[in-house]
């Protein structure tokens, strides 16, 4: 019997970073992982909450009045609405949860969108 | 600036075995945590899917077409309406992802029935 996703499997099928792919589906809500490292760019998501959980590394979200750091096996949401910019020194390995058809770069599309991602 | 949830911190203050504590809130789902030890009861959740992720130790899923085992990095998805019973043999730490007042009982409610999840 399957369906189990082992999460380090999963990651270790991903090349570039901040590309999320897709490891399993809740109702209307898809379970991601993508691998961060560098700087993301300013965006917002208007319609929904976004959940990062640290599985490897460490990763700063900076946010319009500050900015948390996330280790491995800590996670915070994103309020909808609320500007963030993802940002990691080093390789970081993250779990990310929001609605189907969410896409990375919110409200501000550019080089780094990935619009469609694709099932690991 | 506040608001990472560090999930051992959360886990340590669980002291009972089944008894979910929430843990954050994503739109209108829920992520909590549990301490697992023991045999669970059969039940299914008629309106929706249920996320487990395994953050530390084992714990098998039984279905009624067979089981899942899934280790700590590993997460499984039971459909809605599928009867499942978890089991862990040893203590097992998990996060759970349904909806916000998903009874963690489903439909046989029972000495083990916690309706009302507090916040860690």
């Amino acid at each position: 019997m399957d369906g189990v996703v082992r999460l380090a499997d999963k990651l270790a099928r991903i090349g570039d970073y901040w590309q999320p792919g897709i490891v399993a589906c809740l109702n209307d809500y898809h379970v991601k992982v993508v691998k961060l490292k560098g700087e993301f760019t300013w965006h917002a998501h208007e319609q929904t909450d976004e959940l990062f959980l640290v599985l490897q590394g460490r990763m700063t979200i900076h946010l319009g009045d500050g900015a948390v750091t996330l280790q491995e096996g800590e996670l915070y949401v994103v309020p909808r609405g609320v500007e963030h910019k993802p940002e990691a020194t080093e390789e970081c390995h993250v779990l990310l949860l929001e609605p189907a058809g969410t896409v990375n770069t919110g409200d501000n599309p550019g080089d780094l969108t990935h619009a469609r991602p694709e099932w690991l």
